[in-house]
């Protein structure tokens, strides 16, 4: 049995029907318009909306004016995203100015403000410079096509290195549903933060309140399974769009078709958080934790989590190091119940501990396994059911640099 | 009002009334005899003994014979230290050399094997090299000495740079009390987990549930506030034995000098603490993070330990990087009460927020505080009377070249 979905060559946030999109280049950070950094989303008619939103208690202005949006109104028709400037610390200006972008927007497009939802990266703690937002939206504005998914994909990027995108479709009572995406994961150009936003459209037809449910269920397993250095971004969101433009029958969990249907939106969540995790600041490799066996799935998350949180076991990737210890010790400090006398670790196809103790391993063979994109390791507590994976990258001399460097 | 005691100088764990000690070089990592790697420990006689162990899950082998040794006497008279292997996922040979390693030493002293406590640090996953582990103990038992404290402190280190030690002298009774340590931090020569091991020794006569249950508060407030990776060991440990030698009056809460006695037992602790930090892999400068205003101090203490635990603040510590919006995102997911708009921020001298919102500071002055040894940041969340501090150390290149290195 194969795959329900296929995946759409160059898919994108537009590839689902009746969205379109635009990133141009509007100087916000430094009046020098040398790349993309403003990006608009929009879909032909208001769409059932979901978001979920960083647990960071210092939260920034455009994510409490979205979080108040779609919460209140559950619709949204458009997604305005700078980058450049977080619009975080910025006190009651910044409050106005990213309701102001929501204004400017619905002005733009001629749609409600209450339709729009606003996301922002960059800068912490430095007012929005609201003219060059402001010329950025209008030109948006004008420049939304069917073929913007590409451009909207560049202009949300920060210090990441490469775009991050997907869609994938799926046959549903008849009708070709797509479910497309865009995200950006970590690396600020100054006062970094790991921000992450991630946008995901789809022209299935759905309930507002089985779509936020399906979005944090799917984010639980995807989105909150990556670290890249284990902080917490104020600006993190994940905003979904479903615009019921393929006509199918209303999907709900007693449609016959759901589980396909999260299959496929869960694969457009999974590859773009770990596109994300790969693409981690001065990361050279996707590093991949599963561990089965646990007592329970929460504590086989933390575990995992634990593994691509550590620093020293991030370092042991990057040196290519087979420092099986690291993986003893992350497992051990998690949280999860472990009896260190049951721990089997592999390196990639390389077993290496066993009964909690090492293995006469072959050290070549294991080098060569961590020298992979992804690697993978696999650790199996055995004392339970529980399993779950989780995604990181490597610690290098790179992300050193990078976030050590002056924010002149 | 001065301290109510006074430091030594060049003062250890032999400073205290009835300790000897040594450091040997027994070749245990390699057969080499490069190094001091076997520290040995004794009181003329039995003193009372706490401990206070690692919460990781894993634990080695002489952890969990020391565990057992201390909780069912309740009195030490040696500690065995090695360094080059830290006998851990061993499994039961594991445990039956860290029980010979208390046979070896209570032979070599003529004392008995339940007061001997055994530490190890290094290599993990190998079996101990009991042969040299042994020539090592019977040379250590021949050396001991008064004098021994600074080979003792010399011998227990990995890739620590600098000795870690200490000793302090107070009046109680009419009696000069004298109260010494040293410790080893973070760095293990091959695989490498950033071991703590902290012994204290002092000369007070006081009961073992009053030991154990300072050591238990003075640990929360000083080996506990430091971090240099987040990571925790599987060999974590520290010991403290108090002989009575100094003849006061039974030490004890009710005591008029107790808390004299604390405050000073608190330095030696704090000190040693803080020279891990200092000392931590790749570090160049001691980070402090003060939290006043939480809600509570366990509210302080999780914002104080996120901040000198948060990646992105280390490395903007290493590039001298005023990049005050680190502190805001690290206290905001720290897990603490934050009202975002109440949180005022100082690097050193220089305040660079206020109301959760960037002042117009001098970057220069901040750039200035951020190249002192320690750095210090302060944080007013402005909630409450919680306080507490952390200290930490920066991220560097240096880091990520000893943690990435092969073993080879």
């Amino acid at each position: 049995m194969g795959s329900p979905f296929s995946i759409l060559a160059n898919g994108g946030v537009t590839s689902a029907k009746g969205y379109k999109a635009a990133g141009v280049a509007a100087g916000i950070k430094n009046g020098k318009k040398e790349k993309r950094d403003v990006a608009l989303l929009v879909s032909d008619v208001p769409a059932a909306a979901a978001g979920v939103y960083t647990t960071n208690a210092v939260q920034a202005a455009p994510l409490l004016v979205t979080k108040e949006t779609v919460s209140q109104n559950g619709l949204l028709q458009a997604v305005i995203v700078n980058a450049g400037n977080a619009n975080a610390c910025t006190g009651e200006q910044g409050m106005k100015d990213a309701r102001r972008m929501q204004e400017l927007t619905a002005e733009a497009l001629q749609i409600k403000a209450e339709h729009v939802a606003v996301a922002s990266t960059g800068v912490i703690g430095v007012l929005m410079p609201m003219d060059r937002v402001s010329a950025g939206i209008a030109e948006a504005g004008k420049m939304v096509s069917l073929e913007g998914g590409s451009d909207f994909s560049e202009a949300i990027l920060t210090t990441d290195l490469v775009k991050k995108e997907i869609a994938v479709q799926l046959e549903i009572d008849g009708q070709a549903v797509t479910i497309g995406g865009a995200a950006k994961g970590s690396g600020m150009i100054h006062p970094n933060m790991a921000t992450m936003l991630g946008f995901i459209t789809t022209d299935a037809k759905i309930g507002q309140t089985d779509l936020q449910e399906l979005l944090r269920q799917v984010t639980t397993r995807t989105f909150n399974r990556i670290t890249v250095d284990g902080d917490t971004s104020t600006n993190d969101m994940v905003i979904v769009l479903a615009n019921g433009k393929a006509k199918n029958q209303t999907l709900s969990p007693s449609h016959p078709a759901w589980s396909q249907f999260v299959e496929a939106f869960e694969h457009v969540a999974l590859y773009l958080a770990k596109s994300i995790a790969r693409d981690g600041e001065g990361a050279t490799r996707l590093v991949v934790a599963e561990v089965t066996g646990a007592r329970s799935e929460s504590d086989a998350e933390m575990a995992a989590k634990t593994i691509v949180g550590s620093s020293l076991v991030k370092t042991a990737v990057f040196g290519a190091d087979a420092n099986w210890g690291r993986l003893m010790m992350a497992v051990g400090k998690s949280g999860a119940f472990v009896d260190p006398n049951q721990v089997e670790i592999w390196i990639g196809s390389v077993k290496v501990a066993e009964n909690g103790m090492g293995l006469d391993f072959d050290e070549e063979a294991a080098t060569k396994e961590l020298q992979q994109d992804p690697v993978v390791f696999r650790i199996n507590l055995n004392v339970g059911q529980g399993k779950a994976t989780a995604y990181g990258c490597d610690l290098t001399y790179e992300y050193v640099k990078i976030n050590g460097s002056y924010r002149t």
